[in-house]
């Protein structure tokens, strides 16, 4: 049996540990959600102080003059994250708006036909698919199994219950040798495995940053467009337009992914989310994807050990930084966890989902996570 | 002629004056921009540090138990300043997006026809009707004045250069006679001038918080809708489910104003924008919009003592919060009024445009400012 000692060994071992330091860490948590909401890098606390403090407060409107371009500053951080070069990558709006976008211009490159998205994807993926073809007249299609008729299709690279992986080139791959166009939903990949979307061939992803990048609270998301990619979509927003204080009569966007921006962009939360993205960037996607694998693996040799059942793939290539464990009764267990200070997520009806972030999680919560669990199905099954 | 000293006298027997004292005031900057970025509410600093230090890094994902419904709890604090009863106001996302799904909404209410928008409104709102437009093969018109074929207005209810305000009340009914849907953009007269939405009979409305709401930069945006209206838009969001944690398999959103609400609210902008509207609700806006009026007047009295010219309304009814000032180079005036510590608005090319945010701007500064243009105007004609 793997002890706790032996966990606590690993941590000693972890190249990465000391990047747990500049997050704020509240003693005594076990904090398994890092794959829902990040934990707050340090830097991003005082860079938000001064964002506030300082540029907002005592710069005022001048601040604008380097605020303009933060989306696609920002953006360029986190490229190397996904394989994006620089300039193809903005930070803006939200997963939803960036996918409603992103699923639009995917439209205008790929022609007639249905749009595809898995029954059991995101709801947020599901409900834009059904929005979008309501609005065009288009069929949903609910598999992506046979994309016979299909024009466009909306995947997750990483099932959000599962951390089932997807393999995005052989896929993007696929659906394009049937005249598919693919629009990548990165939410649970992005910080957590090695993306490559320049190698995959990727033409449109999204994502959002406050899961495994550490971006805050309902921090922007993210749009890439592949160079050389036209993206023709609905919204057409002042911060897009190429030549935006004109004022021009014309829309007359930028010819790159910057023709996505929309409104003005949220200042605070941009700044704060440019320090947990940059946190990722610096610590490397190999080995920050690396030891996503390792904390995964420790976690379901535990479940292993312990007789807890897993649907998290065992091939560490074939999955997130996220660990699903099946329980009887997961609101039970996860009222039980919370209570004794171990935050995980509840999916129901009956899977724990522990999320395993490389920055800030260490392999003794996931020791600590993984006990508490079995301890809640004992407790339960009493 | 009117002094120096007869500005401080106003300031002195000012009501409001005290409210001054709850914003960051930089020493020796006369800020007549707060019509474009409000200035920083203390608080709002105190706010913004509290809810990313304490509620982001030590509550980690349980705080998500208070803030889900903070979109709602903010409209509310804005909907008095508007004219809106509780639970008709959400504050999220852009005025763009919101704007967007606020025409869309307008289209499914009113029927066929074309979509009408100023030629000289701002660039926000003429690039999102003629993305909707073209979207939907609408036609779009370029005016307001004759309605005829035309299925929704969007309207700007103050000029963005010269302040003329345009009467909603009047302008919804004329327009609903003649069976067109209006969505107006209150952008620049949300907490500048009294607004009363539910007395206009409006249907929907949005506006950006930054300006005289000293929301901060890039704040999030606010959408009204009137209860009992049902808005059909075609970004169909998570958040805009009523049941949004079952994560049900189809779209089934609220019925009121929170279908509008699209991916996860960008928290730390919120909390902050919260206390900005929070302090010109408290201050009330029969108070605010009288200071605007008379800062205003002040300014106007000025411009014509000093010979300046000015597109602004002399009927203080009719005028927002800002006073233009024609010069005959506002790209000069505007750099060198900039170098003296008067922050001003250029808009190109002979307009200068000068901010009356009544929480924060005192008569003195308006009178440093008008001053300051005239010098700026000797300077050039020199």
């Amino acid at each position: 049996m793997t002890t706790r000692a032996d966990a606590i060994a690993l941590d000693a071992g972890d190249p990465l540990a000391s990047w747990r330091d500049r997050f704020v860490t509240p003693d005594g948590l076990v904090y398994l959600d890092g794959n829902s909401l990040g934990m707050a890098p340090r830097a991003a606390l005082e860079r938000l102080a001064e964002v506030a403090g300082t540029e907002w407060a005592d710069g005022l409107i001048r601040s604008w003059d380097h605020w303009l371009d933060l989306p696609r500053r920002v953006g360029d951080r986190l490229g190397p994250i996904i394989g994006a070069p620089p300039g193809a990558v903005v930070v803006h709006d939200s997963t939803t708006v960036n996918l409603y976008q992103a699923v639009h211009a995917a439209l205008a490159l790929a022609g007639a036909g249905a749009i595809a998205v898995d029954r059991a994807d995101f709801p947020t993926d599901r409900y834009v698919v059904a929005g979008v073809a309501g609005a065009t007249g288009r069929e949903v299609r609910r598999s992506l199994d046979d994309l016979d008729g299909v024009a466009v299709a909306v995947r997750s690279a990483v099932d959000y219950r599962t951390a089932e992986r997807t393999d995005i080139a052989a896929e993007t791959n696929r659906a394009r040798a049937a005249g598919v166009v693919t629009v990548w939903d990165l939410s649970h990949a992005a910080g957590a495995v090695e993306v490559d979307l320049t190698a995959a061939g990727v033409d449109l992803a999204v994502g959002c940053t406050y899961k495994f990048l550490h971006g805050g609270p309902g921090a922007p998301a993210w749009s890439y467009v592949r160079p050389g990619v036209t993206v023709d979509q609905p919204i057409w927003g002042w911060f897009g337009q190429a030549d935006q204080f004109e004022m021009g009569d014309a829309y007359e966007p930028h010819g790159d992914v910057r023709r996505l921006l929309l409104g003005t962009p949220g200042i605070l939360a941009l700044a704060a989310a440019e320090v947990g993205i940059g946190h990722v960037a610096d610590a490397g996607m190999a080995a920050v994807a690396a030891k996503g694998r390792a904390l995964t693996g420790f976690g379901l040799r535990l479940c292993d050990e312990l007789g807890l059942d897993s649907p998290t793939p065992r091939d560490e290539h074939a999955r997130g930084a996220h660990v699903a464990v099946r329980v009887p009764d997961a609101d039970a267990s996860h009222d039980a966890l919370t209570a004794g200070g171990v935050i995980t997520d509840v999916r129901r009806p009956d899977v724990i989902r522990l999320g395993c972030a490389p920055l800030t999680t260490r392999f003794v919560d996931v020791w600590d996570g993984i006990h508490a669990v079995r301890g809640t199905v004992d407790q339960t099954a009493r």
